[in-house]
């Protein structure tokens, strides 16, 4: 794999733990040498990766699901590239894989990291690159995983979602109407709302930075609320435990309200509705259904070959130097769907 | 039944909703002619009544798992009593019965009010009167069903306890160290926690009053917290919820540190542990069971009979108008078992 030594890597690592929204003097921009996986290993070509609000978390030191990023370590994040290099039979240069690539340009992975990466082939005949990283990546495999195994939606209840715009949201969003579910979306800002009742289908969706949470819920989940999937947190889920239905399910997926704050987070107020309505409220790690995925991304595809579900990428360019920035984008409300990086120009 | 018309029935109504806890002027004190119960009634002497925290909250206007007692009612409470006038072949003159009598010294029921009530007939043989109150009656299938079907314990696993020296919690304690488990309370004084460890057989019992439970939870959980079940809500939920384990059950009974507070509940700040660990918090109320009762009475006398299942009732005396004192000594900590009133002498 000599050759590969005169290229270079760009990378961002992480140089301080932030506290409240990431700055530009968290990170830190290191050109090296592109490096040698080792026998048995490969080198992937990064083209794009994907920005999730579980980064954040990430950033933080102190127990979680996945270990913190350590100081001075590559930012890990999800992403699809191209094999250029190979030392094992599994993967041969020329291959589209997806893995945890981390935010660089140029990921090199022994034996062993091809494991923990969890890098796995992927067939852009089914779906071109950026869809790897949403409907058939891993906001598709939680909102699909997260609503149906932990939401159990049945035929004419009423699911609501949040941060129903998000990648994860259009997902439960558009499974549960295929699932034959009363679908109301909450998303900030009328385009937002817009989008996901007009281009995906939902029943309705409230705009909580334009009206009321409460309202909305009272006008459009008139039978109350039977499954809601929460990945934003604070005041919302406190409105939606007002009105959820007997037996009703609280699937825990983020709390993107809560991750940038430097105050305590604030704990749901009305978590006594679950006593009173028989309700439970789980949290979901998708990582828990990787031996499920492919049988995942199989109904998914078919479902967006058929028509039945759309999705939406929010492709920004200019390679890793921009990260940062486009990391901040998801706190701000600012992405519309699934907010991709480009790292290299494909094809 | 016109003999009964001779007798006095004293009664505790409802004068006016509390704010925090409730005074004597939350009470009216009534002496009236026993009802005619009319076509297919009974009529009942009362002679115990169950004292619980839930009372608290059916003085509480607003939407719950069971409509508000009225302004002007009879308190609601569970009871044990005699049948002293009967006009249906399903209850004999002498039988002994449980159900919803009221806080009153003869409880009046036509036939609707029957079922409302959900009068049943209990064996004295089985266990004596104040028995039908605690571990066969409501605080027993609470914490029966609660635990087994909701907390799913498993063998080894440890399972945790508030309210622990409470009628509830020493029905959890006992049937999770039946069922295999490590068991440890967390109840208010020393006396509470020596008794559950020494007379109840709990693994361990944090003094909550005496000590931290967050070093408590340490010192005793080494493996963490498999199953929650909690009485009290507040800052000792948050403390747990730091300690679950992944897939850690929380069934959320009660919430008594919360019942009387004049300010919002207080959220579990903690609740994105739920995330992090894949857990479930779940809210149950013991009459989704009633249908199971008779199984769940069978297996519980079946312990008692065989030594491994005990319980201790508080029965405070005084008849009827002790009720709002006897009440109260439930939200100070008083009480030390499941506390009972007498209204009248028996046998």
């Amino acid at each position: 794999m000599h050759e590969l030594e005169s290229l270079t890597n760009h990378q961002v690592r992480l140089a301080a733990r932030p506290v409240g929204l990431p700055t530009r003097d968290n990170w830190q921009f290191v050109a090296e040498p592109v490096a040698d996986p080792g026998a048995g290993g490969v080198v992937v070509r990064v083209l794009m990766l994907s920005l999730d609000p579980a980064m954040r978390g990430w950033m933080n030191e102190g127990k979680s699901y996945i270990a913190p990023v350590a100081i001075g370590e590559v930012m890990r994040a999800g992403g699809v590239g191209e094999v250029v290099a190979s030392d094992t039979p599994a993967f041969a240069v020329g291959d589209h894989v997806t893995g945890s690539l981390g935010v660089q340009e140029y990921c090199a992975l022994d034996a062993q990291g091809l494991r923990r990466a969890g890098l796995a082939k992927i067939d852009l005949k089914l779906a071109p690159l950026p869809k790897w990283l949403n409907p058939l990546g891993m906001p598709g495999m939680t909102g699909y995983f997260g609503l149906l195994d932990v939401g159990q939606p049945r035929q004419g209840e009423t699911v609501v979602v949040s941060g129903a715009a998000g990648a994860v949201g259009q997902m439960v969003g558009q499974v549960a109407k295929i699932k034959g579910c009363r679908v109301v979306g909450i998303a900030g800002g009328k385009d937002k709302c817009e989008y996901v009742v007009d281009e995906l289908g939902f029943d309705a969706c409230i705009d909580y930075k334009g009206g009321s949470v409460r309202d909305g819920l009272k006008q459009y989940c008139p039978k109350g609320v039977d499954v809601y999937f929460d990945n934003v947190g604070g005041e919302i889920l406190d409105t939606v435990l007002a009105r959820i239905n007997r037996g009703a399910r609280i699937v825990i997926c983020g709390a993107i309200s809560q991750y940038n704050a430097t105050a305590p987070v604030q704990g749901p107020k009305n978590y006594l509705s679950l006593l009173v309505n028989r309700a439970r409220m789980e949290g979901i790690v998708v990582f828990d259904w990787v031996d499920r995925f492919p049988e995942a991304i199989r109904e998914i595809a078919a479902w967006m070959r058929d028509g039945k579900l759309r999705s939406r990428e929010d492709v920004v360019d200019g390679g890793v130097e921009r990260f940062p920035e486009a990391l901040n984008m998801l706190f701000s409300g600012k992405n519309f769907g699934k907010l991709v990086l480009r790292v290299a120009q494909t094809g």
